[in-house]
């Protein structure tokens, strides 16, 4: 039944699917790699799922561009969870293998630049040729055709391999940032640690339309955590940004400012308030003074008594 | 009957009284001169009056320091009419006096710079000394202390004197903004061209405070008419700014960022919408572009569906 | 001769002299008291004085109008000190008399706000009429025409009078500040704790242009001290501002200010940078971070760096 | 020599090579095909070749961040020439081949976005794979792996193959700007139409860094005309910015803008000012009132001559 199933980019034994299966949920729920991220939500638009769990930004890459321009384009989307990952490689390959005897390596393309230096200085010889997946990589390890594949550890069962060396990671503090999207709802409530994600066309691209954007968070006290520039297709210089703002939709400081965008902007599109993973509610600053949801009532009643004549 | 009543900043045959005759409601209220702005709006305060007119703002001297500090101070009051006179003087004096032989006038400090070029191309050896009021200068010359006096012509049938001269005024333009005011009640319904006055106090004077406080408007498109610094008493450098806005307390870009000010402010005093003087409705340039209150009530029908995830 | 001569806004025995002669030159040069601001800046401007000192600030009553609209028309002049003194007040009395035998009290119409709470404390039932300056008050004293005046202590010797009681001030830390005025000539070095005058027209009294004239100096660092707008003369809500900020014009953070105000509006009258008075250089903050002339410095090398293919 | 070799993102047959040959010059260079952007500037920093074309920005899938990245870190490179190509595919087939014969297609993974909806209406029952490059797909198909390729038309001769179909390109005004590449050096000298690249990293990622680089420019009043962000690899949610200017450094508020990012921020890299592509001086609208060089140089006379003591 699809309210049960669960779509992500596949195949089995990606970053992923790790990821996925870090949700209690996912136990009790079908999971269904797909080939794509396009593959991933549209079976959430059309039904055939419930949710799909996709990359949506690297530390290392940056913003994953299929899911960002999905989530801007098509039917609308909503995120409803995200899920941090720490970016560690494994070198996997068939039993018996020693390091020694690696002469050619394979993985994703996004995996290259974050093995780079580890290649460097243990395999300075080996030469690397490119995957469709790092799970693709350890199938085409399993089947002979390379040496051994980086991907992750949890990779090594489903592909009857074993890891030569874990814990490969050039950059520090390595890690994807994975969303969980289903069809539009309301929203879950806030938790205190919650972060805010919309795109936002910005209007005859004149000069200064980007700076007034950020001024309608900054008067409202509203700190960004990401934005990220996307074509629109209408030609080079056309962008439109995909934005995360700390707090949650029903937080006073965040309605305001997104009605703020949203009169300013020819366009903009909501894709949801959730909690943020990895962040402790009391590790995040309160509002900064006049931006809380109390003070905002309070103003409102001020102002009421204004108009009543009883300030 | 108080409720009858109206107080001006007298004597009379100032030309506080004439812009006070400008009202049509003048002529079925008694109208009593008070000696000070203070003694003006005490009256209303205390509610031995109804309203009040007085001047607070001069194209020649600025704004009028008294009673922008007694609307900044004491018990709250409402300014619900604005009236905005031309100033032009006429020389006052007794029957039968001829320019030649005026050797010394008077006139109130204020007339004084506003005259000037006036004294020195047609007068230049006249001597002037300055009177309590531009009436009280008039009543001087009906007792022969001085030749003649700079007032408004008005004046000249209450001391029985003649103009020699008339619309004598060294600046082009020259007028003067007079505010009826009264104890709070609801504000008048908005006609479109309105004005909106309050006073804001900043915190702790840190540096950028002021800065937030324009963006407060600007962010929601609300042209400023007036901001003027006035101290609060706590020592060089402290300072309160009177400020007038485009726009009417009901407006929903005008409340948005009168809350703004209230939340980020340590105080913030309102002191009535109204509808402004000498500017026809339609020579009001409309709101800028997503600030209007149809784009308000949409934006906020948005934020609603997206809250209810139907966005 | 002019060079040793100074004028200063009179008569004898005003807060004005008194602050003069807190100067170490002024021993040295002819004091001359002027009848108003106006006399005493145009004996500068025409070379019968090498300075003046005016009021120029006031903690209860604001900028002083008269000195600010004088620096900002007619010929240019330049500010090369400032004055800090505290405002209390003497009851001065012919001697003999005691303050239960005072039923009339005079003094500068400027100095009854500030004494009002006193008067209504200590002496209910006294009549105020006011004089044309404080020291005025005290020769009507002496003639016996008031029983007793508001004046500076140091005016009681002058008016052989006796001050029936000291100290007398409304508010806490009144104090006015003066400043020094002469023919435009080199500023003076730094000190490390500078004040930096100009007064500044806006365009075509577009919303917005006081925002813009703000960020030029936000986005360089420089802090204000005080902004005041003043009416230009050309009608109604038409203003230029007298603005102070923190540092001295040879800073490159200040210098880069003056100039971008210079671009964007239609006038910048430069006013003088000079040293703070009242004011340790240790307590001044030293520039925020990025806008120090050694990171100018640095900005600009490594500008040039660029430039040059370097970087 | 190496002072005549230009490097190339290849393999031949690439737009990147079509749009090298638009420049002049090529035609006397050798042209060299590399497997990857940082191979073709690696070539460039080790003195194998004098510069390179890679492409940096399409208006399709946005930034290049291979090339964003590849400029923001190592040894600093700078851009002189920028050449703007519209993107229309060819579909290419052996010759002999009917459109009705394709069951299979080839491309660059980039390429596919861009003609999917072409294939959705006219083959919608072939099937796609990816291919290294839209040249190496040409080859496969001059090696019979599959029926068609999607290239660049200028491809077909080079791998003997015939466009069956011609000017394919889902977007409207689909179009890729490439980045002539050399090792650092002064830059060529204004056009009137140029841009200047940088790569700006914020401080300590605190709320509000980007908008005061923003203001930084916006003050200046130089435009923005592509803002990207891209991890620093610190993790997720530390970001450097490459912004596009418009302007040339050479001339006072670009430089100005820039000296101002270099004080406020830890790291600033100027990529180069380099003329504009497809863009006419006569249709590029001058400085904004108050910024142009003229401008800038009377505002700096102003200041000498207030330093001077004759302004």
């Amino acid at each position: 039944m699809s309210a049960m199933r669960y779509t992500y980019l596949g195949p089995e034994g990606t970053f992923t699917e790790a990821a996925l299966r870090t949700l209690p949920e996912a136990a009790t729920r079908e999971l269904v790699p797909m080939v794509s991220v396009p593959a991933a939500l549209d079976a959430v638009r059309n039904g055939d799922a419930a949710a799909a769990l996709v990359p949506i930004e690297n530390s290392v890459e940056g913003g994953v561009t299929a899911t960002l321009d999905e989530l801007a384009a098509g039917s609308p989307l909503m995120i409803y969870r995200e899920v941090l990952l720490p970016i560690a490689f494994a070198l996997l390959a068939r039993p018996g293998t020693k390091l020694s005897d690696v002469k050619t390596v394979t993985g994703h393309p996004v995996a290259q630049p974050q093995v780079r230096k580890w290649l460097r200085a243990n395999l300075p010889d080996a030469l690397w040729e490119s995957a469709a997946s790092n799970a693709d990589g350890a199938r085409l390890v399993q089947e002979g055709k390379y040496d051994a594949a980086f991907a992750g550890e949890f990779a090594a069962s489903t592909y009857g391999l074993e890891p030569l060396v874990t814990d490969i990671h050039d950059a520090e503090n390595a890690e994807t940032r994975f969303v969980l999207v289903g069809r539009p709802a309301r929203p879950a409530a806030p938790t205190g640690a919650d972060r805010t994600s919309v795109v936002i066309w910005l209007g005859d691209d004149r000069p200064g339309a980007l700076l007034e954007l950020l001024q309608e968070f900054a008067v409202r006290g509203v700190n960004l955590m990401l934005i990220q520039s996307r074509p629109t297709g209408a030609g080079i210089g056309n962008y439109c940004f995909a934005v995360d703002a700390e707090g949650h939709i029903s937080e006073r400081r965040v309605g305001e400012a997104l009605m703020g965008l949203k009169r300013i902007c020819p366009k903009v599109r909501f894709l949801g308030s959730y909690p943020r993973a990895g962040v402790a509610v009391e590790d995040v600053p309160g509002p900064r003074p006049g931006t809380s949801d109390r003070e905002f009532t309070e103003a409102s009643d001020w102002l009421t008594r204004c108009q009543d004549g009883r300030a």
